[in-house]
């Protein structure tokens, strides 16, 4: 860390692409892997100190330091994404300035952070030394290449040049999904939320009413709800990519239009997956045409995060199953024909083993009466944010189903079927919170870009570019996690992990993007007339739901600590 | 930074205060100085390169690294104000267990920091590299007391014990204000708050509503009006640290109460040290009493923290001055009596010079007509929080103000009579950022005590405990900070820089503080009914008002910079 080499005028101009960008962060990355293995290795020592098994009440005694790891790896993979993104951009002759630019200062700034500090909250910054990490790790992370990128990758002049080029070309970099469908997908989508979404979104916010069934109708016709079901089934048997590119786009324009399909998504994931070929002929097709909205009903009052442990039970009589229990913050819940529900089928049991899912049908409600089915009630939330679909709590007393809407035919299996569609939902989410990530620049941008202080308009202030400028950065860093994320799925293997990582850090950068960008606003983006202030709002659930930020870590840690090397 | 040295067994009984902790602590603090010291030598070789007056372009164009410079003092000075407060605990022998490790939790993160990184926000997080700080002065830095400090002062064990130790007491260390009428004033006010404003402040915020008049008149009762009005003119004669002391505790019940008196504050500050004798005679004693509620008429539509280029005129006819201009963003404009009014009193300049302020009388508005005044119409604007008085846009044509109420009698003092007001504005607003960040904390505490899961209650879990153990250390440094800001400005010496510092980090600890509440609470923290998601939305306002972020740190940097070695 030598000073001499360091220009600190920031004039946009002076910033300089690195020399042979590409190879150094390729030769950078091998050396943030290792110090991520010896964090791993560190942490293992810790958890499980005999070298074999981890030991549970160890992991959770020395959860920071785990989840301290889980987010180091989580950055590595972010910068392996880009670095994956740069090189395809430069194998097909579009790498630009401004996307080499992007990836020198995600290069700068996570490798300095991994040493310096990873902030797994406002309040919590973890450091090398919390996970054990040795010494000569450390030093031996310090190698020319991190050493130049750390020094010179994301200096003030680098963030204030790529702020500059996003201001003048309104374009934040090119997406490299090498897919022309993928394109052509976004452009339309795109065009849809432009016209249909953005002009209203705030209104309905702030009046706190449903997305007019219209425009459900609309996405519909579009094809939002099949997108990943198989042809076979009435889908457009699209990949998770795609998933994500219209996620994104949609949220964008607003976050309850890109979580209409969440809740389609899943539980055509859980169909798909876990269903019998009835149930899937059955259900796939309306779920994909729209024609049957369902929602989510997995959480109770006493259990969130633990889901595992839910106590709303489900007693087989006949040929019914009856419900009784309670469930809380179920999103769209009223308005919809058909929920996955989570229950315990099994009374002697009390962990994840006992669960079930049911497809349960339900008459869809109004606003005035949500719940019109007998052995079901229900009543609403009011919340921050997040509105458009509304959420509830729902009591069950008695309220049937059919033996044959048991997912998958066979009693005990509702939880694994359901964490499998979690990597799918969850990867839905990093898309959704890429969006919103999106948004909130492109408002802070537009804001920065015609407000005048002293002067000059905003963004003409390094304190401002330097915010638009790494908000660039990050958005396009976890954008193209979330897309790996989606790939991975693709392949149909297990990617909790992958899934949380780009769930996991979109999330938080969904939530820095929007605090900065109502800050770059002043006191107008306290107002909640600016759209600003709802993004804010928007913006909170994505470290909360689909698995909360400290549960995410978990999964991942558990998940990175548990393979085999 | 060996590993050799490191426990990682985060059994919070484990955590030990460190052997020596003050007298370590004093040996590491200069060591911290030197780096700040080296921090200023490099960013005034940038922004004043001759050696000689510091070039306003330059501080500009290096913005970030000036900026950071005046966040490193500010950690500094924290750390300095905990060291002090530690060592009068100690003198008294009320240094107990819990306020030992929140100093060596202070030191340790904060001493990391400064080397690692210090967030700016969310997305600018400034190292010494970025400032051009000399390798020597890093390696100087390093010294054992720093380096001990570092690596084992404020571990997960640590954050976990004080979190603890919190949790059991439900106390947050000693306040070591050494002197007995505050202790009382404390323990009135908290009284007043608990039974007054705690059970209604979420409805008022919910129903959008004024906070009731018999409120406001109780307050007015117990002086909090008068209470830094010299006891000559019907005030209570008390320094800024008895105001402090009384707006954090209203502010932890209610951000809107604790901000009642904000704006009788500065309207008395401004007549104490700015107007004539007739003025102070005049008005002092009715806003020490509460009968005239005044509020701060500043801010324009396009002139915010660019105050000085105002553009609202008053053109002296005869006995009057007719106003003529719009102002925005005025904090209980309708129920008000007096305005203190900055405008423009010379049409030919455009910067600070030419403004002067106006005590300017109105009829008390209601809700159905807030502004029932010959030549001044205005408007509500609807806000995320920071509700109870109410913002209004108000527009003057032809206004008038008696000439003689012209503060200080002579035109063109304005804007430094503000400044000045706004030192105690600015101790006043951390102090009621504090209240916010001890409310959050407490809210955020209650939650995890409480709430069940995997088991157990929450606060078991470490990344919640890391969560609290932390809030209350930093909870208390502001409080500390603030507390000095008050005793400087209690001295009549400019005091911008330590106001600006207590403002700005006391902000940011209030909405890290709210954020990281709100994530214990999970769902529950989105939800409008729980208290934390109002307290989010209210700490949003405190980065933006009484000086933006930016702004603060530009006037500690620029005030650290011009300063005589
Ligand atoms: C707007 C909104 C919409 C939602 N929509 C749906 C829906 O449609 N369907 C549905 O089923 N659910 C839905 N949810 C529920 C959501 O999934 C849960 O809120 C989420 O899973 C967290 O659970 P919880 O709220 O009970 O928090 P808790 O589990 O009580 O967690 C509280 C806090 O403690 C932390 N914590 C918990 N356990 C641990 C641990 N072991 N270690 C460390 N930290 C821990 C959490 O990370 C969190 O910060 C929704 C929630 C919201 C707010
Ligand atoms: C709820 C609320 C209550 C208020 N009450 C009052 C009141 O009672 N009376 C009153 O007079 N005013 C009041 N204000 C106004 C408040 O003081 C201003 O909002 C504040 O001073 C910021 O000004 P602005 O909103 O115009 O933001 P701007 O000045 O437009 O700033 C926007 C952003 O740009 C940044 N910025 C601006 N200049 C620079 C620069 N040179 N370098 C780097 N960054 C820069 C700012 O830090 C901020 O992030 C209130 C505001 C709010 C929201
Ligand atoms: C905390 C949490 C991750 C799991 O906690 P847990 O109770 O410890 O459960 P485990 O991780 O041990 O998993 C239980 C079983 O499911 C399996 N499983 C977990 N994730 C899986 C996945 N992605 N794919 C396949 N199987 C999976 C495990 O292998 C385990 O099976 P095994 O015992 O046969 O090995 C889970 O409860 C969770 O995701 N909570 C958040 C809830 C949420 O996201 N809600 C959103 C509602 S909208
Ligand atoms: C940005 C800001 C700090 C000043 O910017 P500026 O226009 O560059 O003004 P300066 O700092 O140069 O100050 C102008 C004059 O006031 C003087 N001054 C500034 N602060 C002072 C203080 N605390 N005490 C005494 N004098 C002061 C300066 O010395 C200077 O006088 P000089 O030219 O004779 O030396 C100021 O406009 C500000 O505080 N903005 C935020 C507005 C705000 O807080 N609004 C809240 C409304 S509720």
């Amino acid at each position: 860390m030598t000073s001499a080499a360091i220009t600190l005028d920031p004039a946009p101009s002076a910033a300089q692409t690195l020399d042979g960008l590409l190879p150094l962060c390729a030769e950078a990355l091998p050396a943030a892997e290792r110090l991520v293995d010896a964090a791993r290795a560190s942490v293992l020592g810790i958890v499980a100190p005999s070298g074999g098994k981890i030991d549970a009440d160890l992991l959770e005694a020395n959860q920071t330091a785990a989840h301290g790891y889980a987010w180091m790896a989580t950055y590595v993979e972010g910068l392996r994404q880009m670095l994956g993104w740069a090189t395809r951009l430069q194998n097909s002759g579009e790498l630009g300035e401004m996307e080499a630019l992007m990836l020198q200062a995600a290069f700068g700034e996570y490798l300095a952070q991994l040493v310096g500090g990873v902030p797994l909250s406002q309040v919590e910054i973890v450091r090398p030394n919390d996970l054990g990490v040795p010494a000569e790790a450390l030093a031996a992370y310090r190698t020319p290449a991190v050493t130049t990128l750390i020094d010179q990758g994301a200096t003030s002049a680098v963030r204030l040049r790529i702020a500059e080029l996003v201001a003048e070309s309104h374009s934040f970099g090119k997406l490299a999904l090498e897919d022309e469908t993928l394109d052509m997908i976004r452009d339309q989508f795109s065009r849809f939320a432009q016209d249909v979404v953005v002009p209203h979104a705030h209104g309905w916010h702030e009046r706190d009413v449903l997305i007019p069934l219209e425009v459900v109708e609309q996405m519909a016709e579009l094809g939002v709800f099949g997108l990943t079901v198989p042809e076979e089934f009435g889908g457009l048997g699209m990949g998770k990519t795609a998933m994500c590119v219209v996620s994104e786009i949609l949220s964008q324009a607003y976050i309850g239009v890109g979580s209409l399909g969440t809740r389609s998504e899943i539980a055509a994931e859980l169909i798909r997956l876990g269903g019998t070929q009835e149930q899937k002929e059955k259900w796939l097709p309306k779920l994909a045409s729209g024609e049957i909205l369902p929602t989510a009903v997995f959480t109770e009052p006493n259990t969130g995060s633990d889901l595992g442990s839910l106590r709303t039970r489900a007693v087989r009589e006949g040929d019914v199953y009856k419900v009784m229990g309670n469930k809380t913050w179920i999103t769209h819940a009223a308005r919809s024909d058909l929920m996955t529900l989570l229950v315990r089928t099994d009374p002697t049991s009390t962990d994840y083993r006992g669960l079930s899912m049911l497809l349960a049908e339900k008459p869809r409600g109004t606003v005035e009466n949500p719940f019109p089915a007998e052995g079901m009630t229900g009543s609403e939330i009011e919340v921050l944010g997040y509105r458009g679909m509304k959420e509830y709590e729902i009591g069950f007393d008695g309220f049937e189903v059919p033996a044959e809407n048991l997912l998958g035919g066979v009693e005990g299996q509702g939880f694994k079927q359901l964490m499998e569609t979690f990597e799918s939902a969850r990867i839905q989410t990093a898309a959704r919170a890429t969006g919103v990530a999106q948004n909130a620049m492109e408002l802070g941008l537009k804001y920065a870009s015609e407000r005048v202080q002293f002067g000059k308009a905003l963004i003409k202030f390094p304190r401002v570019a330097a915010k638009i400028g790494w908000m660039a950065v990050e958005t396009m860093l976890v954008r193209q996690l979330t897309y790996f994320a989606g790939r991975e799925k693709d392949e149909d293997r297990r990617c909790d992990i992958e899934a949380g990582m780009a769930k996991l850090l979109a999330a938080r950068v969904a939530w820095s993007n929007a605090d900065n960008a109502l800050q770059i606003h002043g006191g107008n983006g306290y107002a909640t007339e600016y759209q600003i202030s709802r993004v804010l709002c928007d913006a909170r659930i994505l470290n909360i739901f689909e698995g909360a930020a400290e549960i995410q870590a978990q999964v991942i840690a558990r998940g990175l600590l548990g393979r085999r090397n």
